[in-house]
């Protein structure tokens, strides 16, 4: 990779591989004593265990969870690949803030922390306590005519993510995002990072009828062919990425490093982490996949990751509202793992065969 | 139906059907316009419009839930049709009430009220502030010999569900179980209701291996030959039941008369609901489905009353883990409804095609 400058940040992409096979075995025969049948949780019980295996204990808690909305603007937007205009992004993140999007609601329902990050959304947004302002620029350039970000300003991202969740306090991370134009950027990501051709990548997003879904799928093809020696998973990234993307490998890098169980919500925030992972595959390991989404790719996506997802709702929504339906789900798992009785302590016989 | 005694019990079976298009039709405009694009929260948006028709109001709310497990022991039991002894039934009831068993956990994470009903545990049970004893006799006939109860006992029980279900608050009802048998019951019910075979309705229930099934599989046979020609819905309950279903019956049929949303758990409570529904069908326009569980026969039975369970996660506990599992997904359908912005209110653009 030349890219015409020295790195001028210090993302340590060497992360620990959490795998440990006696905590695993001690922590699968806790399970198993549970009061109830073998296996009967489920997958409850694999993401109890999984949870365990990132906090590299028998007793893995959950605290502070941090729900984080990444915002950015897309130049490729302008091309006309959403059913919404550009000014939505900074709508929604006003939206978000003042409590009455989808993720507001959700948040507040479960108690998560929920933090706006800027990431490059086109206009100035008002200050907001639950705001950080981390802008790189004002929105992406297009990508179907020039690369998305200059390499140094992809760095800034990375950069700029990593340091907000180092600021963040607890030890579990929620993904969000808001981003008109942004299932076109995670769309050319997948299919540069898969291999797979971009009918199978890109969807309606928002809500694409035919006809717009047609010149979608023109201009992304149009974007991959302007970069097509492109290769590297951070010159993709460059290339075809997008400012809230970009930040968003920053915090997933970071939140990995931490041991934070990170929390995937749908197809923009599974690039990000597709992203990561292909800089350092142990990020899975601290992954969790709250949901497939109606996004068509994304289905996919996660099958090609080797992810299964927790739900199936149909959401196609983003904002983190996925990761926030499905926070209780890991709640569970913590939970069950530390309060339920075992076999012994409940004096409740074992099986009779 | 002629069993020998006048009915002695009023349970009114004509429900009123909740379906109304003209408020369907304003719920529907509400959500629409909530600032997200349209149809983006999928199988929420549905569980909200599901809400709102129950109560019959534009802005539903979900008052003081109740999680009831009704807990019953089977005489079939003794056939060796589960993995563990009958015992085990008292066994969990106090391991439950302890707040030891997954349900317990469950409960207390979601904020539900826990009551557990002993319909007919073989012993008795310490008095327990949660416990309502509703005990018809020491757990059922063996079903492969006789019916499983009399015709009488059959409705002792329907109207002790109803009369209990009438005694507690809020107007939302999760439905648990605990009875060691409980799935050959359900089996049984279900291949008499769908006139499926056997096989195709009985699994391996908490665990039962090759040999166990079979076992399992016989004893079924010869409990629906022996009951070959009983064919109506409280005749079939009589004869192949058990009395934690039966009591959970009547709790179905009362809660669905007061318009409470019923969220149904697995395989068994399932058994109830469609006994209910085979006596008033408008049962199920009141009935949330929790999830899909991995014993065998409750996909299928789920595709026969045409449901989609929300949440397919391998459950095969019972107990109400799965209903309790859900219910945060139907909290937030109805706080979507009620708290998210319009576009209108947030100042959101809407879609620009």
């Amino acid at each position: 990779m030349n890219h015409g400058h020295e790195p001028h940040h210090t993302m340590n992409l060497n992360l620990t591989d959490i795998r440990d096979d006696a905590l695993a075995a001690r922590v699968q025969y806790l399970i198993d004593h549970k009061t109830k049948p073998l296996g009967a949780l489920g997958r409850i019980e694999a993401l109890a265990l999984r949870l365990a295996l990132i906090q590299g204990c028998e007793t893995p808690r959950l605290d502070a969870p941090q729900l984080v909305v990444f915002a950015a603007d897309h130049g490729i937007a302008a091309r006309g690949v959403s059913a919404y205009p550009q000014d939505v992004t900074a709508q929604m993140v006003s939206n978000i803030l003042a409590g009455g999007a989808a993720v507001s609601v959700l948040a507040r329902q479960h108690g998560l922390a929920l933090t706006v990050v800027d990431c490059g959304v086109r206009s100035n947004l008002a200050p907001h306590p639950s705001l950080i302002v981390a802008k790189v620029m004002q929105g992406t350039a297009d990508a179907s005519e020039q690369p998305a970000m200059t390499r140094r300003q992809c760095e800034d991202a990375i950069d700029h993510g990593a340091r907000i969740l180092r600021q963040l306090p607890g030890n579990a991370l929620l993904l969000g995002e808001m981003g008109i134009g942004n299932t076109s950027a995670a769309a050319l990501l997948m299919a540069r990072l898969t291999g797979l051709p971009i009918e199978q990548c890109a969807g309606r997003g928002t809500g694409l009828d035919d006809a717009g879904l047609a010149r979608k799928l023109e201009v992304l093809r149009r974007s991959l062919a302007l970069h097509a020696t492109v290769r590297e998973p951070l010159d993709i990234l460059t290339a075809l990425g997008g400012l809230e993307i970009a930040t968003m490998v920053g915090a997933v890098l970071e939140a990995a490093r931490e041991r934070r169980a990170i929390l995937v919500d749908g197809f923009i925030t599974t690039a990000a982490v597709a992203v990561a992972a292909a800089l350092a595959p142990e990020v899975l390991q601290r992954c969790v996949f709250a949901h497939c989404s109606a996004e068509s790719g994304h289905a996919r996506w996660l099958h090609y990751l080797g992810q299964e997802p927790l739900l199936n709702l149909d959401l196609r929504l983003g904002e983190g509202s996925g990761a926030a339906l499905a926070w209780p789900l890991l709640r569970s798992a913590q939970l069950l793992l530390a309060e339920m009785a075992s076999f012994d302590s409940a004096g409740v016989s074992e099986r009779s065969e």
